[in-house]
């Protein structure tokens, strides 16, 4: 998927961050830790997968619909699966 | 904006509901009505500008983005466009 | 709704200025400006009804559930108002 | 945080869904998949934060404010911290 290696460090990066922060999470909760905290450790984790679909969305559209080289039929397609995806995230 | 005569007018139609919705609000302020009440037409609001942002970036990404009549440069900048405004409306 | 005249004229202006916004929405619809302008300004509304809610959920808790002197039947039907506003808004 | 033995299994069991889903983004990103598989199992991801979020704070509202035997600034206090985790999660 991202399509050059630079991008997938990139995005690899922030999944590990990630589920470092879900296993912080899965820690957290056997601790008798303020309910605060765990709020505000789940509100950390949704920002990062936002941040992380907005990183992956933007590759996807420069790769797939910011170059010249395809037919109508392919630009056609690849705009249904970018204008699909945005609908189900921004629902 | 909206490319065709047809998608303006479903925009308007979507514009002009959100404004009823934002009146409608404004009347109840002033009436005595649950709490509840409010805060549920609040969501339905944003819900509702949410389905015109959708709408809209449907409508944009095809025509800016579906055509294959662009040159490199234009093209970019397009994408830029669009990657911009997604960026600060996921964040 | 809102509890007192403070609030309410602090609510009336944000409703009021989130109707300004789609009335120039309306008008911007109407002019050949650039579609980026124009997917700006929805996200603007969003914003606004974001914040909207925020501000009147922030008035609803600190009124219904910031207070000593409710039976305990009246405190449950509170929770489970507030508790249902944020399960369908935050979905 | 959670309060009971049942709110804890749910909200762990809640976790490490997430936990299982990021491992399975981690692996796939390794893979030659399509994008927009990865880009769903994204929102698939944020979607789950979302709902964990929402199961926390219902606990945590009826927990903390849905109970009668605490004193004008206890409450006052739980109130601020509920009011602090929304206006942070809905901005």
């Amino acid at each position: 998927m991202p399509h050059t290696i630079h991008d997938k460090k990139k995005i690899m990066t922030r999944i590990r961050r990630i589920k470092g922060q879900v296993e912080a999470l899965e820690k957290v909760l056997d601790q008798e830790v303020e309910c605060i905290e765990i709020l505000q450790q789940i509100a950390a984790i949704r920002g990062a997968a936002n941040g992380l679909m907005v990183e992956v969305l933007d590759g996807h559209i420069r790769e797939h619909l910011g170059v010249d080289d395809l037919t109508t039929e392919q630009r056609q397609l690849e705009v249904e699966q970018v204008v699909g995806i945005l609908k189900s995230y921004l629902k």
